[in-house]
């Protein structure tokens, strides 16, 4: 079994990571940590736990995480940079959910995060763990960057166009949908169910931490740098992130269907949804997947790509374990088999 | 007292009329018509409207309805120029919230809707309900098309830059929200708690049909016709409509809120928020307005206007109060004062 | 014009009151305190207020509610009675929303409290706001204590069969379900929409604090104390409270109907449904009323009370205002005919 | 592999037993019926189940059932009676999980149901398949009658205190709330989101059909009839039932969490939590788990059990396939190891 310490667990990332671990069949959680709940069993904080673990909090300690074979940072930006380092020298597979990792260009990462970045060499070193593009080296990697939400699914749906040289990649726009859930389990006004049900809202439009990290990941792809406006939305339900993807073609196909089901062919968590349909975020809650959906309007030259993943899954703790299974050699699918709920 | 009838009262729209009704200080509610639910008590079948009404409904009857002073028709499509052309000629006013006199070119219209348009007539002489584009013909009509739901929110929050040509005007993007209550009251599975709630998607991204009725009305106030991508999608809530409105600016300005202000200063239904503000779709709910805010990300050259209203108000009812109360003279926002329901 | 000034404006029953006076069509608001957030303009933090106040909150400073003809304490217990002597001794009326002077026996609620009472002297002069049964006491006090949002929808449910003896009055039970903004703006993480919505639950089984005032609302009513068992639970939504009231006919009876219809035959805010009716929360949403409906299932002696109203407004602000109505000899539905918003 | 058919997989039952399976180490799904949707493929109707199952819906045809090792029916009351007898006598196992085999009363059946019983041999054979009661007679049936959601709830928090005779088995009140879920599949106006969501109400007050079925577990339990009073409630979610019940003691004690904890001290699915908990519908929300808190509010004589299930698992599908690996002598908890969605 592997042994694996979770570094920030009272959070919705760290919770669904128990949730998909708990019947991981070959990984074992040893350490789980939180500052504020130390001692607190998980059962008695997250029912639904009740019968599938008996561990309890500790204060985050690199001494006992050392003993793990790999630790997740389900953590806001600023902790997995302040004690990945050792626990890599000493061996242990990081895989940091949160975003001190995900860009390279470190001025850029402290202008849109708003700190110093205090491991710049690790962040060198991080592979983006966007399995669908960087596969072969996450397999070799010490420390893994786990894709924002946003960036997973705007990523995906983009991918065949850009790395095709398609449209015209100046004038991408993205506009998302997301969950609640996305802005995590923090007491804020603005998430209680009486601000935030039966309405819907942009929020950022002005500019999200997640428009450098996908114009990265895009840039890569298209061998240049990209132009991106991209606009988040609230959506009221729990989970699930709706990307709506705009672009010029540059000469209009018909091939489209055909380009996106070949790019995805071999991977077991992307799926290309049949022409004319319309995926559901429904359709992924609690499922390891994203669905795409591809579309020409009219025949015209704007194509429109639709992606959806849940949030906390594909989108957090779901890709997490897929970048460990394929750290450690497991079937990649191991312990992700979990098929959404719907209703 | 302005004597109306309402044809079609059992849908959303048709009990919306009758909640703004309630309370107008002019108009009294003399017929309402229903095949389905003839004889019925209203306050039976709505119980919101206890205590408000003691009318039944009756099957259509053109004789009954000419001896109101206008009618309003809350029909689907094909019902309203069935039985508009006798009322009008009979000196009613009509006042239709369906779909078959919003369209000039009715072969257009055809195709979208399916049937052969019966009323050619009155179709070219009916003015668009659009108090803040055609308010003075809509003082002198005879026979008012109301917008549909989407065209009011994307028409409002496009009209400033298209009216002053600041954008390309062949490369709209409008990517719209709307709550369920936009399906209708039709028992259909799609719109069923169970699957459309948790839950977020497009439809209709191959073409929907009120594409072409933006495309009119912003054709109309560009001088020429405009190119437009439009998905629809459907928001897991009841009421509420939220546009996401890209275009790119020929000549990058700082002057666009001051334009947006300038634009809508006048207008009691059309409200501006502060720049960097975010409109919220519950901050419109059960009231009869339109709230916009644009924004230029990055200070770059595209322009996003957030656009919101209730489907069922500003989108529907609402408006055809005001264009009511325009047709007779009364104060614009007479029964309209109705302060949004929040939390 | 009545010059109203509301102290604690800033949560759901402050902006309630807020949204209800908007159209009142005798009442100017005048004056909002709010320490938190002094100087900000009530419709800077409502968008809904828009166009409906210019008002700005400021500290709360008797001197200047002294000026008001009546004040609204929207407050958590333990403000209004800090500053209500002083305001009635001034000649102001004063509304408490709050639960400072709701219950008589002052050691009672000490108990359930947890703080000493700081004003027994207008404790023991105030009147309980329930219009349906103390409409005369109201008509000549200085001091209202309207009533919590669960016993309102209890006692109107209970009082006549229990005016009546007509039941066991030792074996009550009320089982109740509120929205979550019974629960107040207050960030706290129970109330988010993550971990509030798809979900329902029971809470403060073993004791709350509306059962002591329910309690003192029924004794009252039946003349002797009373026995209740009562379980509030969390639905999720926004607003509305349904109460399922259980007890037992001490003389089965088929005149149950009758005996609801004409307790509540003059009273404009209560409801009797037809026989076989259930109320739905969603049919006062908004809306100053209480629905009821009275069943005998199976024709047995147990007799089965549904009771519904929005707990901000017949609950809360609607009451307070219907209160201020008769204070001071409007008509008594002055400013409470605002429509249920249904869908 | 155990071969499975499942007739009418179209419902939300039917969909539910598909994702449980889809991860059951030992069932095969080989047949799938639906009359109305014949040659669909159940992942083109049911796009979560895209990549786990291959199948098309096929006629119903006993022909083909036949060569299945068990056969569920999801289907409504009246189906599984016409084929279910030709199974068995075949030697096939059958699982219904609707309402054809539940209640032995045949006359009182048909009162409820509105129709004869077509096999009442088989009905008098059927083992009720609520295992924590009947575990050693599912073993060896040949037809198992899974208990109805409500009923499942409500018999496990009451079993307990009727098997030890500790609480007035006459007035047993149970106040119950279900998700929408519970309604079916079926395009019912009552069902739309925008007239189930943001509402409470209670149905079937004056009778439902989970009553009669209610009473026969209890009064088997009892070891005479019991007198129940049973309000079901629609809640605004779309999975889940919570039970409220409530009982007199007659012996008022301290001992009541200890006795749940040793009544279901060796049983896998049902879960007493801590004294004081509140049992969250949510933390069963996909999982096969009762949950089930204890409470005796303010000491006195009225005793609480709160009960939570999903009404599809635990309340339907689930136990349907604990029920088979209890028939085909599996692990009882085989492929029933999926943890609650939380959040």
């Amino acid at each position: 079994m592997i042994k694996v310490g979770i570094v920030g667990g009272t959070g919705y990332t760290g919770v669904e990571l128990l949730r998909i671990l708990a019947n991981h069949p070959e990984v074992r959680v040893d350490v789980i940590t939180s500052r504020s709940e130390e001692g607190i069993r998980i059962a008695d904080m997250y029912p639904n736990l009740r019968g599938h673990y008996d561990l309890a909090f500790t204060v985050p300690d690199v001494e006992r995480l050392a003993d793990c074979d790999a630790v997740f940072f389900a953590t806001p930006h600023g902790v997995a940079m302040s004690m990945a380092p050792e626990l890599v020298e000493r061996g242990v597979k990081v895989i940091d959910l949160g975003a001190d990792f995900r860009i390279k260009d470190l001025e850029l990462w402290s202008r849109w995060y708003g700190m110093e970045h205090t491991a710049p060499e690790l962040a060198a070193e991080a592979v983006y763990g966007l399995p669908e593009v960087n596969r072969e080296q996450i397999r070799n990697a010490r420390m893994i960057a786990c894709p924002g939400c946003y960036p997973t699914a705007v990523q995906l749906g983009y991918l065949p166009l850009i790395e095709n040289a398609l449209v015209d990649h100046r004038r991408l726009i993205a506009d998302c949908k997301s969950g609640v859930s996305g802005a995590g389990r923090g007491a804020n006004v603005g998430s209680l169910l009486c601000e935030a049900s039966e309405s819907f809202k942009a929020y950022g439009a002005a500019g999200h931490r997640h428009l450098p990290e996908i114009k990265q990941g895009l840039g890569v792809a298209a061998g240049r740098p990209v132009g991106l406006t991209f606009v988040p939305h609230l959506t009221p339900m729990i989970r699930g992130i709706h990307a709506t993807l705009y672009s010029v073609l540059k000469d209009p196909t018909d091939g489209l269907q055909a380009l996106f089901e070949e790019r995805y062919a071999d991977e077991p968590f992307v799926d290309v949804m049949p022409a004319g349909s319309h995926p559901e975020t429904r359709s992924v809650k609690g499922a390891n997947v994203c669905r795409i959906s591809v579309v020409r309007p009219q025949d015209d030259d704007t194509v429109v790509v639709l992606s959806v993943i849940d949030n906390l899954v594909k989108g957090a703790a779901g890709q997490a374990v897929q970048n460990l299974n394929i750290l450690f050699g497991l079937e990649e699918t191991a312990g992700l088999g979990i098929v959404a709920l719907m209703p």
